[in-house]
């Protein structure tokens, strides 16, 4: 009797919450999943591919000019991304869009803000090889890589069985391995779909209500709270020219359909508040207006200045664990001959 | 007598060299010294420091564009430099000189090509305000540190005593601090001087003697093998125009006196093999090309083509074991204000 009745208080004195609480973790739990430790991609790739991966993530030599990484527009340090309301490319030029974070990439149904890539591999390959990111052409990247013996062997590790392993293909599909490996676990929202309902305080879990009773969450659900589907930035009402500049028509320009003017992906919102400034084109510095504006554009909702706070304490605790990076030693140039 | 025969023949059971090689190691002693593991100066400082200076490092914000940082051109991934002839600024312009390597750079006595910068402090300051490295203004790199609430708490506790502690003074310091520890320690020619005379084979012997008989030790001497003094470059033959581009005079740009027109730090040689390519002008990318101009210009002599080779072999022997650096969390602006 005695050890029922403890099972029966133990929630109670573990700091049970209300039943309205729990009916939002179950609600919660049906709109949105933690960022696994690791995603698939990751698992199903060799240390040699994401070790590849990695060093070619951090080369300048990569680029056009020799001076731009991957990482300079998607910093590690600043959670995947730059800062920018739009990055300066290889020549030093701003490019249309804002540059979306790396961070849970790999989770993401679409990439680019037009989803013009299919998967993690062509986006790398379309960002190494576009003259407004890196500039690379197939021919330069690969005699680059060729160039150098510490690439050659590194290829060959993570491609044992190609002929010639060092091309852009592969160097693209070993960016996507080590990206796939780039999860931010354990955020303070993923501790709480776990069944850790003090993870959020009431304030955030009363952001989390009305991101869910608003209707955010229709279209900012699943692991990454967006990042898989397309809507219209403006499905209710037309955004100001600043954040929808109407040259830029979003996925109209991949489908060649014009019911796809203005329509771009659903932005995930891992670690929003860490990635400002907000929209493609980043042309908001302030999360609690990104989520006015979505609110007024998006759902037709006026938010008064209190939801707004509670939405933006929510979206603070989507911020997870950075993964650790070590910054990698790339290949030296070959020894030079010595042709005194 | 059994014992004493023994103690005779030990150095001969242990693999001893002739006595010529004995030599040269004694002649090597008197003219270099290995790198130490940690420098003074980086011991002097509290962990803080340079907790603050690596993020200091990688932090694109502290430039006029905010997307250059000091690992731009100093990248810890390419042994401290960049591999380019001369480096892009923050206007995306090239620098007129060879972006020297930070590694051991504080273990150098001039700072700069042309001695500029009277210590790593003022090399940093002079680094994040010139318009041609990173644009910096001293008001505008302050409110950035300010700004940040990550900066301010770092800030606080590299420089508990300070009433206003994000200075651009206290981040130069910083800087100075973190650089102070890139040093690489354990070359083989550093083993090789602590008296492990096989750690150089017979080809970088050769190359090492040549390097004290023809000269080049007379002023690429000490830790670093140079980097502490001045010379025209061109003691005995004037260098081609290509090499000593006529408009660039050096140190006289510093001290003002035409007696040092064309006067050049004594470049320090400490991982050279991995630092092509070479001279203030960065015009010549083969480290034996190198080698032989040094000869003609500073020794007025003509290297063979085995002399440059031994040569070329011997300052691969300078190449040390790299500084392990993580990439850091770069404070991230404040929690945007709920203003919608």
């Amino acid at each position: 009797m005695r050890s029922a009745f403890l099972f029966a208080m133990a929630p109670l004195l573990m700091g049970a919450v209300p039943a309205a609480a729990d009916d939002l973790l179950a609600r919660a739990r049906d709109a949105f999943q933690p960022v696994p430790a690791q995603t698939q991609a990751a698992q199903g790739h060799e240390a040699a591919l994401v070790r590849l991966g990695k060093t070619l993530f951090f080369d300048p030599r990569l680029s056009g000019s020799g001076a731009l990484s991957c990482n300079a527009c998607h910093n590690l340090g600043l959670a995947g991304s730059d800062l920018h309301p739009t990055s300066l490319d290889d020549t030093w030029t701003s490019t249309p869009r804002n540059a979306p974070t790396v961070l849970n990439a790999g989770l993401n149904g679409a990439l680019y803000w037009d989803g013009r890539a299919a998967d993690l591999t062509a986006q790398a390959a379309a960002a190494l090889l576009s003259p407004g990111e890196m500039n690379g052409t197939r021919e330069r990247v690969e005699a680059t890589l060729r160039s150098l013996l510490g690439y050659r062997v590194m290829f060959r590790q993570a491609f044992p069985a190609a002929a010639e392993p060092a091309t852009l293909d592969n160097a693209a599909a070993a960016l996507a391995a080590f990206q796939a490996t780039l999860t931010t676990p354990d955020s303070r929202f993923d501790r709480y779909l776990r069944g850790d309902t003090a993870a959020l305080d009431g304030r955030e879990r009363d952001g989390l209500a009305l991101f869910m009773d608003k209707g955010c969450a229709g279209c900012h659900g699943g692991v990454n709270l967006g990042g898989s589907t397309y809507y219209p930035f403006g499905v209710v009402e037309k955004p100001a020219p600043a954040l929808l500049p109407p040259a830029d028509r979003g996925r109209e320009a991949v489908t060649a359909d014009p019911t796809d003017a203005y329509f771009f992906r659903t932005a995930p919102l891992r670690n929003v508040a860490l990635t400002a400034p907000y929209f493609h084109s980043g042309a908001v510095a302030s999360l609690g207006e990104a989520v006015s504006v979505m609110a007024a554009t998006q759902l037709g909702t006026t938010l008064s200045a209190d939801e707004v706070q509670a939405l933006t304490a929510f979206l603070g605790t989507l911020s997870g664990t950075m993964p650790a990076v070590d910054v990698p030693r790339l290949p030296a140039p070959a020894a030079p001959p010595a042709d005194g």
